[in-house]
């Protein structure tokens, strides 16, 4: 089997994502980033995730990105909006994320020799963040393919975002068919610590939609209001 | 004054990038990562030498990079070597470090509305990093402006790298004549904790090697052998 890191947050998005990459044959090494976010219970759910589909490997690391704030998710005091997905670029945009959360993956990519990177970014059904577009991925993916050893050795390193142009709604249909259980994962902006979602957040309404269109009962735990 | 976000490491190179950047009219915010590195003792550096230029403001940014090990530098049961430069990508190259520092430049520059990022890699008297190769920066640069909403929002980022086609004795002889005081810089690959240098290092080889060539005095405290 060939070895893949897959960016692995927590969520339904990424939790799919494992999903296709271990049935397309790969050998998953997941990482985590603990980046100081509000919603420090998907980690756990990463663990969750990592666990439930025989993942290889999986790592967390540190990075205390809430040094440079900027973001609802990493500023305490901005709060996150709930009155429903809005046009243009929300706060919960974290400055940079996937650049970084890519470059890391690309780290661990070059010790372990693997040639592919998972990550479950969506340009369909998502919040209108610039690092979540297809041509931000083709870009990582160049840059990648000449920042490394690997590189220069002649080899290429992929970088699969395999959910980029699917709806909400055929990404869950999509883990069902793989086996995922949507009920490990956390998507929500302000999960409380035992992972229980807010229910008004934009990641809690798409995700919520997204069952619903595609008819797939919602196993995600909402707390009391 | 434009804003921007410098990478500072404490070394030679980074140093002589803060004065061309402040020379050039930057307000300099100065990012140094302490990622698990070998010679923990540049990051002492780092802070004298922004405190000396009349940086801005500076931020140490925490990351494990020795979770993925793979580097000289970042796993100590790999040797830093000390018999010479030697062709092809050295043990003490960092998988995807500066893809790495650079994504964190970018997230805090996106914060502070800096458009403007420095970096003091080097492609002429340098060890063989393919990340310090100037098609590595601009593929880069290229990354940076799909990844932000600054580049969603029409603006346009720069990835300085003024050292990228310089020899040693040449960024020497710019940073004397902007008044960098070398001797606060830490280049050695296995400095100690007082910042005293191996003198045999690659890194040691290339600084000594451009300040006999530039025919400025050397001012780096090497340790007794």
């Amino acid at each position: 089997m060939k070895p893949a890191v897959v960016l692995l947050s927590g969520g339904l998005d990424s939790a799919t994502t494992l999903a296709i990459a271990r049935a397309e044959g790969y050998d998953c090494h997941c990482l985590s980033v603990d980046y100081g976010q509000r919603h420090v219970a998907e980690l756990a759910a990463a663990e969750r995730v990592a666990d439930s589909q025989g993942a290889r490997d999986r790592r967390v690391i540190h990075l205390d990105m809430n040094q440079f704030g900027g973001s609802a998710l990493t500023d305490v005091s901005i709060a996150v909006p709930t009155g429903g997905v809005q046009p243009g670029i929300p706060v919960t945009y974290v400055p940079a994320r996937n650049a970084i959360m890519l470059s890391l993956a690309l780290a661990w990519a070059e010790v372990l020799g693997a040639r592919d990177i998972f990550v479950g970014v969506n340009a369909v059904d998502y919040s209108g963040y610039p690092d979540c577009r297809p041509e931000f991925i083709r870009a990582f993916e160049a840059m990648a393919n000449l920042a490394t050893k690997a590189a220069v050795e002649g080899h290429r390193l992929a970088i699969h975002a395999p959910l980029i142009d699917l709806s909400k709604a055929d990404i869950i249909r999509k883990g069902r068919d793989l086996g995922v259980d949507y009920g490990l994962t956390v998507s929500c902006y302000q999960a409380d610590a035992e992972g229980q979602a807010c229910g008004a957040c934009d990641s809690c309404r798409l995700r919520r939609e997204g069952f619903a269109s595609a008819g797939v009962a919602d196993p995600t735990r909402y707390r009391p209001r």
